[in-house]
This record gives structure tokens, sequence and C-alpha cells, in this order.
């Protein structure tokens, strides 16, 4: 019987261990003068955050919108990935005359604390020991994140952020944005996104990290200085997630229950059905550019986000006197951050009398949507950011859009 | 950093190996003169169908019920599993003066073809070699399993089953039995199930055999005759199908976030939260009691489940000329098989003029409803057996219900 599984992946490709210690974006390195104080109690320095810009930032420096990303993204928002050369994750949303108008704003797009794409993480070298941190990386917080942007906001001389906007992980940021440096960000967009991590979306992550910490390869976390890398466990938990970010509907329109280029059955393991070759693809391809280790530590961040936990456990707490102005989108879909989990967003803001929009947006696309092609998605932020920009005092951009 | 996972499980438990080749339960012996024509074209013979009793069968033969077992179920529906020494699955619904009263109906549970609790399966002994089938065993399907019952059900002489009665592929089975076998079956309760297997739950399933055979003690599905077994991933693959059982509702009022002992989060990769410790037992309970090859085998029988491609793909067709008495019930938080799967069938049945009721059962408890303490399912089964039993002129019994 043939049983072509995931099992046959080949070796670890160089061109993403390089980008983790020689990333092909900017970077700013922090001295060990300046540590980073993490959320566990543990200092971190130096460290470096590595990150890309579009756009240009104006001479009173108010037009900085920053991008920051979700658990598998990057720095690469709207321009190709080093390692897989794909376009970048944000491409429909971030570009010249695009919502986020690279020709009128200027995009700050920072790969994350923990990450594998030239931030300081777990795949990076540990100075005290010359090799990989591996599991001695200290385990990190949303807000962590968040503290280590601020020095790149800070060097790059940016008093405050016009916007922060992301979806998912990146929403997670965005509220953490604003409630932890309120006067530092004028406008917030927290898409598909939640002030907690659910049990069920802990669930799904200890899944994945079971999975890759069961892959004998993964050698307690140790695999980069062994030369091996834990691909199938990553593979797997990359599928169990991936069904996560879609939908039912999507799934069953996408899918069904059709063969991959069958006729009928083959009664073996093989992907019979479309949808477990697609799934196969989307982890084998997602191994080649993502650390595992990084996928432990960013889930675990994930998993640990509870706003409301940081402010006396009252979510409006967290807002309390704020001046910024919030859009708060969610999909009908997202099974993963479902609407009413936005609405406990807008409930907080009303609390404080915050100036708070809500748009949920019907779609079949589950999670996904926010990267995805929805006109209603792009409406509203560009809708958002207009008005915003005005009230900002930004020029009105020449090109009507 | 301490990183306790489910890496660390003890060795291959004899008992369970014991019962896949010598079970506690009785036992059908087919002989090779009578072979199972599989519907992938292969001819099995002999094979074994392992099956427990419960109650007396009358003079007259009219008061069997036949229930066949879900997924990762077995034949001790209503006593204790040999392996586990833990109450039979269904203890709530089946005994003496529960709703499949066993001193008034002869209950039949088989353990299913392609199981590990004694029927004919991968990790039974291939007669042609002397060693376990492995991935040699043919891939099944659920009326392959429902047609190694009829030989059970001929063998037991018993000509109409008064009621064929499960959940989820427990109700896979009851569909397949109504349509293929119409004159035998008097009643049929159909819970938590679909005629049909979605694109999301094959793409579940193939998460879970690709978390099995990524595993390397899997050794190609050869493990039994190499004394492994690939604990590791069958773990994994159980805790994300697990989660699948839930409801996202009953996770969150189970669990929410609380800490596991703990009064403040690790900072590691330990099981800080309850939902992890939780996902973590039923992972590692659950491969001390199941075969990892059968794993796969079942989950592809239900990938491939679709009763209507049988019947030219009208499920209506499948159940044309039925005289059938149907119950279909469904959970309100099932998002495993949503109740408009069981719509689908009770329209199917509608639109031969079938006699149906259907219920659908307001619960919070997910998927996993069907085997726990709801009163409504338990009222609604009684009352719908009683009525047949009445119709199929069964005595009533004396204790008042």
């Amino acid at each position: 019987m043939d049983t072509a599984n995931i099992g046959e992946l080949p070796a670890v490709p160089d061109a993403r261990a390089l980008q983790a210690t020689k990333p092909s974006s900017d970077c700013l390195d922090v001295p060990e003068s300046r540590p980073l104080l993490l959320a566990c109690g543990r200092q971190l320095a130096p460290y470096r955050i590595a990150y890309k810009t579009y756009g240009a930032l104006n001479e009173a420096k108010t037009n900085a919108v920053l991008v920051p990303h979700a658990l598998t993204g990057d720095q690469y928002v709207a321009s190709p990935h080093p390692v897989t050369g794909k376009p970048g994750w944000w491409e429909t949303m971030v570009g010249p005359g695009k919502p986020i108008d690279t020709d009128r704003f200027f995009v700050i797009c920072p790969n994350v604390l923990g990450g594998c794409m030239g931030s300081t993480g777990p795949a990076s070298l540990n100075p005290s020991t010359g090799r990989p941190w591996g599991l001695d990386f200290p385990v990190i917080t949303v807000g962590d994140m968040v503290d280590a942007q601020v020095a790149l906001i800070d060097q790059l001389g940016i008093d405050t952020l016009f916007c922060v906007i992301s979806g998912s992980m990146g929403g997670m940021q965005v509220l953490q944005w604003a409630a932890r440096y309120k006067e530092r960000v004028f406008a917030a967009v927290p898409i598909a996104a939640a002030a907690w991590h659910s049990s069920q979306n802990i669930a799904f992550h200890e899944v994945g990290r079971q999975a890759v910490m069961a892959d004998p390869n993964w050698a307690g976390g140790r695999y980069l200085e062994l030369g091996k890398e834990p691909r199938n466990g990553l593979a797997v938990a990359r599928m169990a997630a991936h069904i996560t970010y879609l939908s039912e509907e999507a799934l069953q329109r996408k899918f069904g229950r059709s063969l991959q280029g069958l006729d009928a059955k083959s009664f073996s393991f093989n992907a019979d059905f479309q949808v477990e070759s697609y799934l196969r693809h989307q982890g084998s391809t997602f191994v080649d550019r993502f650390d595992a280790n990084s996928y432990l530590y960013i889930t675990r961040a994930m998993d640990y986000f509870d706003l409301a936990a940081e402010y006396g456990d009252v979510l409006a707490n967290a807002f309390k006197g704020t001046r910024t102005r919030f859009c708060v989108v969610s999909f009908t879909s997202d099974w993963l951050y479902p609407t009413r989990e936005s609405r406990e967003i807008v409930q907080a803001l009303n609390a404080v009398a915050a100036n708070v929009s809500f748009v949920e947006i019907e779609s079949d696309k589950g999670h996904d949507a926010f990267l995805l092609d929805e006109p209603e998605l792009f409406a509203t932020v560009r809708g958002f950011l207009n008005a915003a920009a005005h009230k900002r005092g930004l020029p009105t951009p020449r090109r009507s859009s």
C-alpha cells in the first residue's frame, strides 16, 4: 500500500535558518544597556527587532501605521517573503492605493519578539552560550512583544502612531498597544481578534505544541544545534491549526468531498480527498518557512493573553481615559475569534465612552477572511482611516480612492 | 525548563494487545468458506466479530436491539471495559430500567470490523502470514462493518431487529442498516450522525492520521511486529479529535482559562491551564486502550461514508420503500455533525413518506452529548422505543417507566 504522507519532507532549509540570524530586512539592535523587562520577570538584552517599512514618514511624523503580524506572519507584509518568494501576507490591504495606502502612510511591520525572521527568538543565538536559545529563551507575552515594538517606534523618532491595525494575534497586539500606550495610538483597528484566548483556542494550541514536542527530532528543543528539525510534528500542528482558520462552509464549498485526481476512492491512506491533499500541502510548506520553537513560544504568548487580567479583571479598565479612535471588525464565520468576542471589546470601549465603531462582516471564509479578498473589509478600513486621517490633520491624497 | 509532555508515556499495555487476539467477550468466527465481499473488491475470510449481549432474546426473536458503536467505542456498551475497568460507554442509556431496557430488550453490541477489541482488524493476525495484518488489512467501509454484523444477526437466528440505535459513527451504521437491510430493521435511531462525512470532518481525521503516521514508532504500520507503538502520534490524534467532540461553550464552562493547581502562570510549556492537562490526560489514557492502525482504518471508513453516493447521489433513494420507523436526534451545540446534517436525513425520509420523528436537543455539551447525562435524550429514546415496541407487539414492561 502506498502511504505517501508528510513524513517524506526535504531537509532543513538553510535559507530559513539564515533569516533567523541574518535577516534580509532592517533591524533595530537594542544594546545590553537597555534590557527589556519581560512579564516573566526576566530581563532580555541585547535583543533585535527585525522590521520592514513601506512608504515615507512625513516631517511631523504623524503618518505612521504599525502593522503587527499574526501567529505565523512576519515583517514582509507588502513585499515578497525572502524564503518562499511569495507575495507579502497582506498585499491586498497594504500598498500604493490600497486601504492602508503606502503613498500616504508610513507603514512599519516588525517581526514579533519570539519570531524566527530576524527578531530575537528561540532560533536566535543566545549571547551567553553562542548557541541557539532553544527552550532557554524566556516565555514571552503579547505585552512583551508590544514593549519591544515601543523601542522600535522610539528609535524611529515617532511619538504617536497614527494607527495600529492588524488581525488575529496582530489584533491582540493592537489592543495591547491601545491599553498600555494610550497616548501613543491615535487610531486602532483590531480585526478578527479577542481580548483573551478562549479555552478551545488554548486546547488547539496545546495539540499543536504536543505534536511538535512528540516529534523525536524536536530533541527537547535543541534540534538546531543537533542539525535536526521536528518537521513532521510541526506539519501536523499546522494542519490542525489551519482547519481552525477556515470555516466548515468554506471547506465544503472549496473541497466538499471531491477526490484529488481520482475517479474513485483508492481504498488506501493516500490523500484521496482534495481537502487532505490541501492540508498536507499546508503542513509541508509551512515547515519550510517557520521555526518549531517559535511556534511553541508564540502560541504560548497567545494562550497567556488576557487583557482584562492586567486591569483588575475588568476589560473596560484597560481603556479608561483613552482618546484613541477604534474600529473593531469581526467576521460572521470566524469560529476561532467569534463575533461575540469582538462585541466584548466594543462593550468595554463603550463603557468608558470611547470613540468606537464596530463592523461585523458577512463572510463564509472563517478566521482567515481578514487576509483574503473581502471588499467590505477593504471599504471599512479605507473609510475609517480616511476619517481618522482627516481628524489627525493629514493631507487628503491626490488619488481619489 | 520542565517540559512534561505526552512523550513520557508508559510501554505498550499487554492487556490491550491481548484483547485484539483473545477478546474477553463472545465471538462469531466466520469460516473461510463464507467470505465477506468488501467494498474495495477484496474478500475477507475467515473473520471474527467479537460482541456482547445484554438481556434475553424472546421466543419470537422480536426484541433484539443492535447498538453499533462509535469510532473509539467497543462491544462493552453496558459492562466494564476489560482493559480500563471503566464502566460501559453507554451505561446511562443501556441496562435494566434504562431507556434501552435490558429487562425488556435483547441488546447486541458488536465490535466493528477493523476494530481492536476482538473483531478482525489491522491488529489481528493475518492468517496467510501469521503476523498482525497492519496495513495489509483491507480498507473497509461503514457498509462492510454492517455486512459483517448481518452475519452475526443471522447466526443469532434473528430475522428482524427491533431497533438499531446509536450515535456518531454508530448512527452512520444505523443509517446504513436502514438503507441496505430495510426489511430487517423495525425501528432506527441515528443520533448525532450524518449521511455523509463533511470536508471539515475529513480534514480533522486526516490530521489525526498524519499525527499517527508521523510518529517514527508507527514504522509503516508494522509496529506490533516490531514491539513498538506510535503512542505519541496517537495521543496527539486523540487530543485533536477530542476538541471536536466538545463545544466551545462546554470547554469555556468546564475549564475557561483556569490554571491547573497554580496561583500564577509558570511561564513554561507545562500544562498551566486545566484544559491542557485535561487534553493530555485524554490523549494518554486513549493509547492504553486503542490500536493506532485501527484508528487509521476506522477514521477512513467514516471519511468514505456517503450514503447518497450509493444510491445515485439522491439520499431519499436510500430509503425508498422503507417501512422502518425512524427517530432522528441531534444536539444544538454539536459542530461535528450539526443539526442541519440530521435535517438532511429527515428531509430524505420525508421525501419517501417514511415514518420519522426528529428531535433537536438543546445542549451545550457538543457532539459527546449523546454519551452524557441528557435527560431529554433519555426521554426521547424511551418514548420512541415504548411506542415502537407497542407497534411491534412486545409486551409492556411490568416496571412502570
